[in-house]
């Protein structure tokens, strides 16, 4: 019997849930500087990307080419960063992060660079939505 | 008529080749702090992962394994980090990267993290040579 999946407490307060895939939950993060998605597979007791089988991971990839799509659609940017780190929270996620030339990081990674400005509302509300309307309506 | 793919500059001069996949060269970075891959299509004017089309994404990602896979027979490790950021070098590539609790960088991701160290010999041709023989033999 193997445990449920359960997410990781820094990722469920760091983020906020967008919505489900197939294989992962898609969260954004709670950071303004950047338009960022999580994707999280919902299987208990991943930490690499080789502890899926080889027809998840292909899931995973595609979903995550979803992601960008959307993000993408709603935060047009400069430059898309795929990272699966994994050094600080062991539970594997994939980040999905928009990148605008001069933003808080530009050029380095967003990764460990100052602290997240939480969204306000209604920018938060308002951000969800698109995104949800942006991942029912892929653009081709 | 597509222009042929030149490999950019400031990765030829960061990296060593080990071999080539069907799609991706695959190249070492020559800095001993860490078992550090790169995976470059070998198509020209590629950006984003998704300049490439969805079965050439698949293939990109079954090399990302195949190359995740033969690193970590190579160099043990606690922790992979794959990355495909761009903001500097802007040709496609993607970053696998063998971590250690209490390396150069650890739990910081590896860019932009302090100066490479160049492999001395030989340490780099005993690498490159186990690299190859893991890329020809890989692990079930």
């Amino acid at each position: 019997m193997s445990a449920a999946f359960a997410l990781d407490e820094r990722l469920r307060a760091d983020s906020v849930p967008v919505l489900d895939l197939p294989l992962c939950a898609v969260r954004l993060m709670n950071d303004a500087r950047y338009a960022w998605l999580l994707l999280v597979p919902r299987r208990a007791g991943l930490v690499e990307v080789a502890d899926l089988d080889p027809a998840a991971q292909a899931t995973l990839w595609r979903e995550c080419a979803l992601a960008a799509a959307a993000l993408r659609s709603v935060a047009p940017c400069d430059k898309l960063n795929l990272g699966a780190l994994g050094n600080i929270v062991r539970q594997l996620h994939l980040h999905v992060v928009a990148r605008r030339v001069g933003d808080a990081a530009w050029p380095r990674p967003v990764w460990g660079c100052g602290h997240a400005e939480p969204y306000a509302e209604p920018a938060l509300s308002v951000r969800l939505e698109a995104l949800r309307q942006a991942f029912a309506a892929p653009p081709d």
